[in-house]
């Protein structure tokens, strides 16, 4: 079957040829239709994050996917039922945050992320898997169903920062997405329905194509550029919610003079080493007296990929078309790799999804 | 009635002659018992924290209070009955904090705090309060029921901290108590029923009575000289729960490097502006990968005091012996202002407790 992977020793995508895998006892063998492209596997195929599996030369690429059974092998699922995979698997054998459901609380050595580090991903034209990281989600999802595990990652965010927030009264009103790439949009549309005020901040000038969904969402734009994330409680409002997903490391502490008395902003970016000034001892008194939280997320588990289903079923369909700009087959996978002012969210197409 | 205030100008505590309040509707007269001296009393008489009462010229100190009914006044409570009054009041009629409950959650300008900032505090011979800000608590505990306020301000952070943990399993083992004070010892003698392994950090040198406290409580006591506070994991071991008391800035962002996987810091130090480098990168990306949490935390309902009550009456005999280092009357009350290494807890004593 082909696949697509980075190889050793080189910094682009390329379709390499592997013999479709068996499943074993538990898993299922799951025929791929279509797996997202985000920022992470930019920077896996860049060499900034991620491993390869262990004794191989390659690593096959892509970690949002969705499929449909192709042999259930003894497991709960029928041939044909369409499914999203989770993306942590345990290295040797089981540990306890997998045992109870929790992979995504593992620390770093107790996890694989398959796609990412550790372990092949899930683009290639077949997959297998565990019965417990398979997801079923509605046959009519099935051609979206690669955006469930990004929307995946921030159920599992605004889950944490809303128990950060459970021990008292908590009401929000206003949120900022820090961030206007597919995630940040994803996000400014999961956000949507909980929000009477939402924004989300980029980098980008008008006219431009993330603008114009995230003002048809009902959000307001924010140009980091004339808007500092420090600036935006006094120019716009204190945001009750920050959801950053930028990566860039001193929006995290400019986030607590964003936030409202009370507020809590959780924190998706993973950036690298960088040496910075802060006025520390305001922010430290700010985070005290005001009572706010910063709370970091990474990954997700199953009742999120499930929450994030659900989600996924009420996006407005004119959103979804926006957001998609592009899904290619394998004859043209290196276009769903592009990443330019015109790309918002790309998919590689391995197979049709047929109509029970 | 004598009172101990600040005078505008001054920086050292006065006895002052006051008249003695007249409840109003709604409210009790408590006889004060005794009232503890803590870190913040030294700020507010430097200057360096608070303000007064608009159009006084001095602020009655003290909002750590143990008093006796003394006229109920229409309101629940009997003549004799032992209270501990909370710190916040409205500052104009009611806001929705504190209709709710949770004054500790209103914002700067929302609140007054009594002997701190706009009202006076409890140091005087009687004070008044509205029936709802009074806790009832037993009769055996009016000679410490001085020490229930502080504890709640820890009661509030534990929970906080707690409520940002629980959407998922955590099971905390290590903590380590930032600050050697009498709010950290109290916060030590708190949490160690509920952790496995604890440790308190300070400057001291042996030999110290706050060293021998800690250690007696079956805590490990951490010299912050020689083992600094992003050192604590190598050194010791990471850490499930920080608690921060000690307004020292930095320490706030090495917690996360303190910190174990899905950690939490609880911060309540008050620190000035205070402009230094730190690498803000690999703290952001460490409190994601990990998710970890940092939750700042001020002052406490009257759920807290309720909660301090109970946690007040199962503290070793020994443990308060050792941490009262004076109680002092009107006539030396001077004695209880004083911050010296022999000091730890101090508290001016204002009339006696008379058995019913």
């Amino acid at each position: 079957m082909r696949a697509i992977a980075v190889k050793r020793g080189e910094n682009k995508p390329s379709l390499v040829e592997k013999p479709r895998p068996s499943p074993g006892p538990g898993e299922a063998l799951v025929r791929t239709l279509r797996v997202g492209v985000d920022g992470t596997d930019h920077e896996v195929i860049s060499g900034g994050h991620g491993d390869y599996p262990e004794g191989e030369d390659h690593l096959v690429l892509g970690h949002e996917a969705v499929g449909v059974v192709e042999d259930p092998n003894g497991t709960g699922f029928e041939r044909g039922d369409v499914v999203v995979p989770t993306v942590r698997r345990a290295p040797n054998g089981e540990n306890e945050y997998f045992e109870r459901g929790e992979p995504d609380m593992a620390p770093s050595g107790e996890y694989h992320e398959r796609g990412i580090v550790g372990a092949h991903g899930f683009m290639a034209e077949y997959f297998t898997s565990p019965e417990e990281y398979l997801v079923r989600i509605p046959d009519s999802l099935a051609s979206l169903g690669f955006l469930i595990e990004p929307l995946s990652i921030s159920e599992k965010a605004v889950e944490l920062a809303y128990a950060s927030r459970s021990s008292f009264t908590w009401e929000p009103e206003s949120t900022i997405v820090l961030g206007n790439g597919s995630l940040g949009l994803l996000t400014v549309a999961l956000l949507r329905e909980d929000f009477d005020r939402l924004y989300c901040l980029g980098r980008r000038e008008r006219p431009d194509p993330t603008i114009e969904i995230i003002e048809e969402l009902g959000a307001t734009y924010v140009n980091s550029r004339k808007t500092p994330v420090d600036e935006l409680a006094d120019v716009y409002e204190p945001m009750h919610f920050v959801y950053e997903a930028t990566g860039y490391a001193k929006h995290a502490f400019e986030s607590v003079d964003a936030l409202a008395p009370n507020g809590v902003a959780a924190l998706l970016g993973v950036p690298g080493p960088w040496e910075f000034e802060v006025d520390g001892g305001s922010l430290h008194r700010e985070l005290v007296l005001h009572n706010k939280a910063l709370v970091g997320s990474v990954n997700s588990h199953v009742k999120h990929f499930e929450a994030a289903t659900g989600t996924l079923a009420e996006l407005p369909p004119w959103f979804v078309d926006s957001l998609v700009t592009g899904v290619h087959g394998l004859d043209d996978f290196e276009a769903a790799f592009v990443d330019d002012d015109t790309t918002i969210k790309t998919a590689v197409q391995f197979s049709e999804h047929e109509e029970r």
